[in-house]
C-alpha cells in the first residue's frame, strides 16, 4: 500500500521532503527524481534508490510514480501540475500552485474538468498544533464572531537577495493562507504601510512593512512582516472576537532563571517552529492517497488566492494605495457559491 | 508644608481624587471644593472638612488653595486652567487639557508668558509601572531604535452615551500621550479603519476602530480601540525595534488549575489597572510642588498635541481618509526646537 | 483623627516605617521615638518632627502617642509589647513578637487580662495582593481541600552573620505565618532536610534546607528556604488541593526579546517584593485604630505560634529529627476553642 | 535495512507500539507478534502482516525477528529479556525491566557476559525535548551544580486496581530514572510522606504521597504523586542550582481570554503528554539498530536501579522510615568505577 511518489526538484526543500518522506512519514517510497541539475537529482535519489528522470513529464508519466510532489522553482510549478492533472495523478504542489494567477486559473480549470481533486498545495500552517487549535477555538463560537486578527511574521535575517515583493510573495503569503482557512473568510482588499526602515537590511528593501488585510466580512487584519528583526524567528496570530480572543502560543521551551532574569529561548529558524506541521500535512497528505480519497488541505482554489491575493498586496506596496484583490467568483467545484 | 488644594469639579473623578488626596496620598489637603451643583459640592466638601466656594474663580483665587485640581466637565478645563495660570498657582487638569487645539494654544501661551510651568495634564499611564520600565527598556537601547508599536485598548462595554468620536477623544488620548512620550517622538498623520462591528454595542458606535499613527521618526503605530470586547479590561503594547521588542505585563494575578484549564483573572475595569498610576501621578506632583519644582509630568504642551492628534483622528475616522496632524512648532520652553 | 505614633527603634526597619507613615500612608503622624543610639533617634526624628524620648517607657507612656511601634532589636521586643498593653495602648510589633515562646504567652496572658486585642504582629504577607487572591481561592472551595503546599524562599546572598537556625527563624518565619493563615490550620511537626550545600555560602552556613511541616488537618508543607541563590529575590507558593492547585503569580515586569531570548527581570530584593503589602499593611492598621476597631492583623497568638514553631524547627535542623511543636491549646480570645 | 521487530505481549502498550512502529517510525516492521491470548495476537499481528507465534521464545528465536520489544505483563519481561541476549538479539523491554532487583542483576549479568549493550528499557521521558532541554542547561552548567529537584506527577484519576505501591513502581519510576539521567547521580535513600488523602479516591489508596530521594552528590529531590488530582495529567519539574534554575515547560497551548479569565488548557492525559517522547524513542532507538551501534538510552543497569529504587521507596511507604536503596557497584560497563 505504500504510495511511490515522484519528486520534481530536488533542491533544498525537495532534499527536505526526499528525506521527510524517507525517514519520518511512513506511508511513501521515493520512486523517481528529477531535476535541472541532474548531479543534484542523483545525489537525492541514490541514498533513497529512485530512479532519476530526465524531466517532470518522465516523473508524471513513470509507472512506479503514483503521485508527483513538485519541489522545483515557482514558475515551473504550473506546467508539472498540469502534467500531473492530465494524467490523473496526485499532486503536492510546493507554494505558489502557480506564481501568476493566470496560471492558478487554468490550473483550476483543468481539476474541473477532471472532475476530481487532485491538487494539493504546501502551506503547511493548516497543520500547525497552534492553528488549528485556534481554529477549534474560533469554530466551536467561544469567542463569537471574529472582528479582528493581529500577526506578526517575523525572521532574523534574510540574504541579500531577499527583495520588497517577496516579504508579500513568500513570507506574508502563509499567513493569508492560514487567515483564510481560519476565518473561513475572503481577503478582499490589501494596503502597506511602510514603517521607517531599520539599519539592519540590505539597503534595497523595505523591510519591516505592515500589511492590512480586509475580508468580505469585514474582518480586519494586521499583519507585521519584519524579515530582519535580529532577535528570532516568531510567529504570532491573535484573533479577537465579539466576545473575548484566541492568542496562538510561543513554543515551550524551558525556562531559566540566574542573574535576574527569567528567560526562555525563542527559535532562530522556521524548521524548528514548522517541523512538525510539515510532517502531520505529509502524513495526512499520504494517509489520504493510501485511502482513496481527494484531498483535504489547501486546493487549487486556494492556491489560487494566495497568489491573487499576494500579487495585489505587492501592488499596494508599490503603489501606496488600497488594492481590491477582485478574486473570480469561487467555483461550486470548490465549495463556493458560484 | 502640607499643600492646600482646591477642587474644581466634584464629579465621579474629583471625588475620586479627593479620596485619594485625603486617605492615600500624603503631602496635600483639600481646602476648597466647588462644582456646578452646590450639594455635589458640599458632599464632596463636608467629610474632609474643605469650604465650598461657589465658583472656580473663587477656588482658584482662594488663600487656602496652594494649587488648583481641574476636574469638571471638558469644555470648561481651559477657563480654569488660565485663570490658574493668570493666579501664578501650580494646577493639575484632567485630560483634556481643552477640548479644542485653540483652546490649549491659549494656554500655552499664556504659561510661556508667565514664565515657569504651572501646567500639568493628568495622563496617568506615565506613572505606571509596566509602562515606565518599557521606556527604560527602550531608552537604554536594549531593542534598538522603534519601528512599530502595536497596541489595544479594551473595555468590557460602553453606556449608549458614548459615541464613536469618544473612541479616540477619551479612549485612544490615553495612548496617544504614553506613546509621545515612550517614544520621544510626534504624530504626524493619522487614520481610522473600522472592522465589522460587534453586535454587542449600541447601534450608532463604530466598535471596534483600529487607528494607525505615523511618527515624525516613521514608526508606525497600530491601536485597536474595542470598548464592548466583553470579556475585561486589557491593555497591551509592544513596542518593537531594529534588535527585539518589549512587551507589556499583564497584570499579576493567581494562576488556577482546575477541570482541565490553567487561568489567571483578566481585569474588568480600568480602576484595578491604572490605581497605582494615579496615586504615583498625584504623589510626585505634590512632592514636586512641596520641593518648590516645575511640574514633569505631562505639560500643557502635550495636553495640545493630545487634543489636536484625537481631533485629527475623529476627523480620520468620519472622512476614511488620512489625516496629518499639523501641530504647530514646539515652543523651546517645552523641549522643542522653536 | 490623626494617630500619634511613638516609635521604639529607629534602626533600619524603624526608619523604613516612620518615612511609610510620613510620605506613603495617610492617617498618622510620627510623634516621638527612641533608640538605644540617642544620635540615631534624633536622627529619625528630627525631619518628622517628633520628640526624642530616652527609652521605650516614655514612649509609650507620652501623652501624644496613640499608638505604639516596636521595631527595636527582637530581645526587647516582649518588655515594650508588655508596657503598651499595661498602658492599654494599641502596639504594632515587627517579628518576632518575643524569642522565647515564654515571653510571647506573657503577652498572649497580659492581653486576654487586658480583655481586647491591643497587638498586632508585622508579618506582612498576609497583604500581599497575591496571598490575598490565593486564600480568597482556597476559601472559596475552587481548588477543593487542601492537601499539599509547596514553598520556595530565595534570597540573591545573606551577609556572613546570617546562621543556619536563622533560615527558620528570620525567613521561614515569613511562610509559617502566612500558610497557617492561608490554611486556617495549625503546623504540629516541623523537620529539616539539608541538601549539599551551595558552594556561595559562608562555611559556617547550611544552605539551601528544605523544611517540611504537618499541620492539624494532615497538610503536608515543603519549604525550600536558599538564601545565596544568587539569581534573585523569589518567593514561590502553590497550594494543592483536592480538585485544583493555585499558585502565586510572579512579580509583572515587561518582556523583551533579544538575541534568542524572551525574558522577564526578576527582582533582587524583598523591597520590590512586598513594598506594596508594608503599606497595605499600615493603612489597615491605621484605619481599624481610626474607628477604635480592635485589630486583625496577625495576633498575639500568631506571634506565639510563629516563635513556637521556628524555635521547633531549629531543633529539627540541629536534631536531624521530627520535631513536634507541641503548640498550647489557642485560648478561646483567640478564636480557639479552650 | 528494515528492521523485523517481534513483538512479546499485545495488550494496550503493545498494539501501540505496533501501530507507532507501522505508521508512525519508520524503518522497522512488525514480523511476528505474541501474546499469552492468541486471539488478541492474532488481532494485533493480522493486520500490519505479522505472522502470530505461539509464545516469546518463538519470537525470539523468529530469523525474521531482528529485535525484540517485550511488552507483556510485567512478572515476564526479566525471561523474555535473558532469551534475548541468549539469542543475541537487541531487546526493547517496557518498564521494569524486571520486577525484582534480583532478576535485573541475573539480565546485567548476561549482558555483560554477552559483552556488548543489548537491553534498552523503555523510560520515554528522556527523549522528551522538555527534558532534554533541561539536562542541556545542566550540563552547561548554566546554573551550577544541582542541589535540589522539585517534581510533581499528577494524574487526573486511576482505576481502583491502583495500588499505594504503584505510585512508586508505576508512576514515580518514571521520575526516579529521569533524574538520575538528568543529574547523572545515584539515588541513596528513599522516604515517603503521606498528606491527608483526598477524598476522590480509592479507600484503599494512599493518594497523594511525597516522595523524598537523596542523592550520592547530596541533592534532594521532593516529587509529589498525586494520582486522583482531577483537574489534569500534570509533569511538573524545576532542577535548583547554585546560580539559577530550570524549570520544565508546561505543554504548549492556545490561550483564550473570555468571560474575564486567561485560559490555557491542561493535558488530562499522557498520551498528549508523551506521545513526541515515544515516538523519538522508537526512530533512535531503530536508527541505532539499523546503524548497527549499541542502544544508548535506559540501559540495564537503569533499569535495576529504578526497580531497587523504587522497591526501596514502598518499603518506605510501608514502614514510614528512610529506608537506603543499596544499589550495588555501578560495573564498568555501565560506565560505572567497579
Amino acid at each position: 500500500m505504500t504510495v511511490g511518489m515522484g519528486v520534481i526538484g530536488a533542491g533544498w526543500i525537495g532534499k527536505e521532503h526526499i528525506q521527510r518522506l524517507t525517514h519520518t512519514v511512513t506511508g511513501a517510497r521515493i520512486t523517481a527524481v528529477t531535476d535541472i541539475d541532474a548531479a543534484r537529482a542523483e545525489e537525492a535519489a541514490a541514498p533513497v534508490g529512485a530512479r532519476v528522470l530526465h524531466d517532470g513529464a518522465a516523473v508524471v508519466s513513470a509507472d512506479e510514480v503514483d503521485a508527483v510532489l513538485v519541489t522545483s522553482w515557482g514558475p515551473t510549478h504550473a506546467e508539472h501540475v498540469l502534467n500531473a492533472i492530465a494524467a490523473g495523478k496526485p499532486v503536492f504542489c510546493e507554494k505558489p500552485l502557480a506564481t501568476t494567477a493566470e496560471d492558478c486559473l487554468k490550473i483550476i480549470e483543468a481539476e474541473i474538468a477532471y472532475g476530481r481533486r487532485l491538487v494539493q498545495v504546501g502551506f503547511m500552517r493548516r497543520y500547525d498544533a497552534g492553528y488549528r487549535q485556534m481554529k477549534q477555538v474560533i469554530d466551536s463560537g467561544r469567542i463569537g464572531e471574529p472582528l479582528i486578527v493581529h500577526c506578526a511574521h517575523r525572521n532574523p535575517t534574510v540574504p541579500e537577495s531577499y527583495t520588497s515583493a517577496m516579504a508579500a510573495l513568500d513570507t506574508a503569503v502563509h499567513e493569508v493562507d492560514v487567515l483564510r482557512w481560519l476565518l473561513d473568510d475572503e481577503i478582499v482588499s490589501t494596503q502597506v504601510l511602510t514603517p521607517r526602515a531599520t539599519s539592519k537590511r540590505s539597503a534595497h528593501l523595505k523591510d519591516p512593512q505592515i500589511m492590512l488585510f480586509e475580508t468580505a466580512n469585514g474582518v480586519r487584519i494586521d499583519l507585521e512582516v519584519f524579515v530582519n528583526c535580529q532577535y528570532g524567528y516568531d510567529i504570532q496570530c491573535e484573533t479577537v472576537g465579539e466576545e473575548g480572543l484566541v492568542r496562538l502560543p510561543d513554543p515551550d521551551a524551558v525556562a531559566v532563571r540566574t542573574a535576574g532574569q527569567h528567560s526562555t529561548a525563542v527559535l532562530t529558524d522556521w524548521v524548528g517552529r514548522f517541523k512538525d506541521a510539515f510532517d502531520t500535512e505529509f502524513r495526512e497528505w499520504i494517509a489520504g492517497l493510501a485511502a482513496g480519497d481527494e484531498p483535504t488541505g489547501p486546493s487549487a482554489w486556494d492556491g489560487y488566492a494566495a497568489t491573487a491575493i499576494t500579487a495585489a498586496t505587492v501592488e499596494a506596496l508599490e503603489s501606496g494605495r488600497v488594492v481590491a484583490t477582485d478574486l473570480k467568483p469561487r467555483p461550486a467545484f470548490y465549495g463556493g457559491a458560484a
